[in-house]
Parts: C-alpha cells; sequence; structure tokens
C-alpha cells in the first residue's frame, strides 16, 4: 500500500519549502479522511433506528409516512456527502503528496462533513422561509466547497497534483454559484433551497 | 477535474474507455467501503447498551427476555451484513482497478448497508402481517444484491475481474430469488420472512 | 464466485486447498476488523457524554460519583476490548495470507467484540448475584477467546502463521479458564467476577 | 504467543532487544488510532443532530441560540483532536517501526482521545468555578500530552524516529504547562480555563 519507504521515508523539506508528506503518511490523511466521512455518511440512520424502535402499534407504512422528512434529510445527507467524498477521492487519486497547509485545509473540511447532518435536520425541520436555515445549509456546503477548491489549488502550486487542463476559473463557479444562492437564501427565504 | 490526465499515477483512460482507478486509489473505495460497513454493523449493538443501562431493578435475565426480538434484529443485520461484506470482499480480491461507474454503483451498495437497520428493526417490531415492513426488508436485500451484481457486471465489462466461470445467468439467481419474494411479500403477508 | 481463478492476484487455491486471501485481500480483513474494533471501543464512551449534557445543576463532581459504575464500565470495556485487538494484532502481523474458514471466525470474533459493551453495563448494572449477567460477561469473552484461538490454529494449519513454539495445549490454557470461570459463576453467582 | 519468530515478515525482535512491528503491522496501529479518533471527532456532533430533530416549533437562529454552548464544546473537541491527530501523524510520518511498549502508550493515548468528549462537555454545562469539570479537562489533556511525548520518547530510544533536533527538554514544555494548569485549576477554580 505504501508506495516509499526511505531512510527518512514519509516527509521532506525540498530545498527551503515546506514539509511535504508522501507515501504512508499521505495515505493516513486520505484513510483518516475517510473513516470521518463513512461515519458522517453513517450517523445518520441512527436516529431512524431508534424510532423505528419505538413504533407503538404503528404499522411499518405510518413510520415512513411520519418519518418522510426524516428520511428524505437522511438520503439527501448520504447523497451530498458522497458527492463531497467523490470529489475528495478524485483529486488525491492524482496527489503525490500533501503540505500541512493541505492538512489543514482538509481538517477544515471534514470539520464541514461532520458538522453537515445539523444543518440539514435544520433544513428539513424549521419552516420553509426559515432564512438561518437556508444560510446555515448552504454556508456549510459553501465552505466545505471552497476549502476542497483551496486545497486542490495548494496541491497543485507545489507540484503534488497534475494542473487542471481548463481555464482556472472554472474550478470557481461552484463556489460562485453557492455564494450566490447563500445571498439569495438571505433575501428570498422563502425560495426552495431543495434543488441544491 | 480532469481525471484522465497521464501524469497521474492511480488513474488511466485506456484509449477513449473510461477512467480507471488504480493502486491507492482503488485501495481506498474498498476501504472507505469498509469504514461504511463497520460502522453499520456496530451500531446496532448501541440502543441495546442504552437499554442495559436502564435496568431498573431487573435482572439480566428479565431484560435478555424483554429484549428478545431486539437481541436477534440485531445477530440478523450483523449476519446478513457480513454475508454481504464478504461478497464484496471476494469480489474486490479479484479486482485490478473500478471504473467511475463502478464506485457509483458501490456508493449506492453503501446506502443500502447503511440503511438496512431500519428495515430490520420495523420488520421486528411490526405485526407478522406487515407487508410494508416485508417488502421494504427485502426491497432493501434486493438493491443491495442487484447493485453488487451490477457493480461486478462492470468490473468484468473493463477486465478489472477474471471473467465468471458458470454460465451468466448463474449470478442474477440470488436476484430472481429476491425479486420473487418481494412479490410473495404484498401478495402473502402472513408468509414468514425470517427464512431470508 | 470462483474464487481460484488463476489469473486473480490476490488470492489462490494452493493445490486442492481452500482459497487463500493475500496481498491487499488480506489487508482487508485486518483493517475491516480494525474498524469493527475501534468503533465499539469508542462508542461506550456516548452514553456518558449524553448523560454530561444532562446535568441540570449538578457539578462535575456529583456527575462523576453518580456514573462511577457507568465510567467503571467503559473503561473495563477499554481494557477487554483493547487486550483483544492487541492479540489479533501480534496474530496477524505474523500472518502471510487467511483462508476463508478464517474470515468466518473472524466475522464471528467481530460479533463478539460488537457485542462486548452489552454483557458488560449489564454486569455493572444488575445485582452483584445476577448469574445470568456473570454468565453472559463470560460467556461472551469465552467465545471471543476460542474463536481466536480456533482463527490462530486454522492459519497455522495451513502455514500462513509461523508455528508456536510453545506446546499445542498451553494456547487452551486461557480457554479452559474462562469455561471453569463460566461454570463457577452459575455454581456461585455471588463470587465476583471483577478480577476477570 | 511467541512474537520474535524469525520467519515472522513484519515483526522482529532486534538482538535481545524489544519486538518492532513494520510494514503492514506498523500501518495497522496507525490506521487503528485513525479509525478510534475519527469516531471520536465526528460522534461530538451527535447529540446537535438528535437536538435539531426535535425543534418543537422554534426557528433555526433559537436551536442555535439555545445550544450555543453544545456547538461551542463540540467545536472545541473538534480542534483539540484535531491538533492531537496532527501532531500523533507528524510522530508516524516519521516512524519505521513500533516497539510493544509503543503500542501500549498509544492505546492509553486513545483512551483519553475517545473520553474526551465527556470533560468538554462537563467543562461547559457545569458552573464555570466547578474545579473538578476544570481539572477532569485539563487532566485529560495533560495524560493525552504526556503519553505522546512518552511514545515518542520510546521510538527515538530505538532508533525508530529520527532524533529531535531542538534540545530534549523542550518536548516537556507542553507537559509542564499543562500540569501548571492543571495545579492553578484546582487554586483558583474561578480562572477560566478557556484559553486552553
Amino acid at each position: 500500500m505504501s508506495e516509499d519507504h526511505s531512510a527518512a521515508p514519509q516527509t521532506e523539506g525540498r530545498g527551503g519549502g515546506p514539509t511535504v508528506f508522501r507515501g504512508t503518511a499521505l495515505d493516513r490523511i486520505v484513510f483518516f479522511s475517510d473513516a470521518v466521512v463513512a461515519i458522517a455518511i453513517t450517523l445518520v440512520v441512527l436516529p431512524l433506528v431508534d424510532g423505528a424502535r419505538d413504533l407503538e402499534g404503528r404499522t411499518a407504512a405510518q413510520f415512513v409516512s411520519d418519518n418522510g422528512w426524516q428520511l428524505a434529510a437522511a438520503a439527501l445527507t448520504f447523497v451530498v456527502v458522497a458527492v463531497f467524498w467523490r470529489t475528495h477521492h478524485a483529486l488525491f487519486a492524482h496527489a503525490t503528496g500533501a503540505t500541512s497547509r493541505a492538512v489543514s485545509l482538509n481538517l477544515l473540511w471534514l470539520a464541514c462533513i461532520a458538522f453537515f447532518p445539523v444543518p440539514t435536520v435544520l433544513l428539513v425541520d424549521a419552516d420553509g422561509d426559515d432564512r438561518v436555515a437556508h444560510a446555515l445549509y448552504i454556508g456549510t456546503m459553501l465552505v466545505a466547497v471552497v476549502t476542497l477548491v483551496l486545497e486542490s489549488i495548494e496541491l497543485e502550486r507545489h507540484g503534488l497534483v497534475p494542473p487542471d487542463d481548463g481555464p482556472p476559473v472554472a474550478r470557481w463557479t461552484a463556489s460562485i454559484a453557492f455564494a450566490l444562492a447563500f445571498v439569495l437564501s438571505f433575501a428570498f427565504p422563502s425560495w426552495n433551497a431543495w434543488p441544491l
């Protein structure tokens, strides 16, 4: 699994440059990220399991209808986190190393992922025109997207991933779209955030 | 993100073919799956731990008898998820790479695994003739089986696993059996799903 | 699924012998085990966190004194599971492969580890002379020990770990000790199981 | 179990020295640690998710204001555990092996990490002058820091990490600072521990 084991095997300070984690030290960043993402994506089901243990004579159909929004929130969280994981996976499939700053950005990204179930549930439970719920949801996604883009730029700047083929502005598109949605959710709280 | 860059060590676009994840990028798909499965298989015990903290003067024997069905549901979930894990493990023990579509199918499979405790608990708690509970339980298993079969076909179609020796129809047998059980559980809700 | 295909890189059927998982397929068994053990060892603290959120004006000292047994149960579970993990780690540090039967035994061992918090909490909460609580606790440990010994024998029998230096009967010592404790806990329920 | 068998590929007893875990056996210690840390860092959000499911007509803004301290506690735990993980990651990025004693120290460190949410929540919930809450919080951090320093010394003493460049006393600075804070938190309970 680890590709290179030399004397000082898994880090290097290139000239006066920053420390770069490689080999198993890089794998560890990736696998730690996967563990956090896996837990975040799975925990969402736990309250539904607790609810299902407490049927009190209801039928399974009533349980599904009573918990429709909770089921939708769990599914939505799963899909969003899965999309983030795929992007992260695609980024690190190319990476040959990671700087200390990339690790910091990665931890901030993981904080967003771990926190994500909270704004999702708030969005589902609150009134449709609750602008704080909208802002929290879109804001968390926005921070996660920006963090991942910054991590990608950091890796590219140190030659640790191959440069993107497209124009640099392309990678900011998603962030800009989210920022716009963020502003709009304050301006028009009754606007439906679900398409996101 | 351009995943077919030639300098990338862990992906390749073969000719005009799809991106193929190899090496650590393949390992990561597998270990991420394991983390999700490990959490799903372990979380099932948590409500029992909560219950055991709340004995209120009951003996351990009374706790076991009061929670007999919950213990059975936990054991059943453990066995079913373990069987799915073994099948997944056997498939990827042969795999030399994974396409983007295989990753999508894998994420859908993981969603089924993570969701599985909910229909299991519903099946245990609901009345024996609750056809929605039966359908949810068998339906979740059916989607998980079909997803894994499709993932296996996708890998084989791109030469990423050795071809099966048996006739292709054999691999559909389990799916067909589950589909049949699915239909039957609607037709005859009093039919006992436990042998599954 | 034919697991003995000659083109498969990570399995092999030696002569007429059983399929042997090697390389990444072996790593995966180990890392999956680690994920389950890590979750089981960590989840034990969760109810204490819930309790600490519900102080209702009590001081931290009162919380600690009210939850003394729960804290002891969490610590005990951590220690016991950690000892099991070390034994498992030592066994697989030597292993060069795993048979299908070893995987089955490993899954049974993981079921014991995942279940272990339940009998621990029952032992702590029930009366000191609750023989079912004693039997459940010692029985779960007994099954876990026997399973790990059988897994060790299975690996050794196929030349996948180096043979033990000591006499074969030595490895059964712990199992026999536990079996004795199991019988005794039924005969003399007031006997204190804590030294275990 | 004899861990110094010469045929074992992933351990070695150097001369009369202790068993040293290398290769996959070393990786496993690291990945097991990551799994425990990942769970501890993620579980902290779970009670907030439960709370968010129980809005009872409150707005998202009210939820955030009602749970301000809980959100702060979750964020604080995330940051502290993330800092510990980075230190652990930096230590093992250099490590070429681990002794049995290092594994013991590592398990004690993991116990602190897993336990950490409990004193964090107590510190947030208890009165500002609750000296037991202060002592538990700082004490847990102190044990975690000392354990990690001892693990680092153990690895260095066996030549498994490159020697530190700075003077040996430097590594004790943090521990001494924490010890001081520990004593002070008893002496002046009204002193604010938050800067830590």
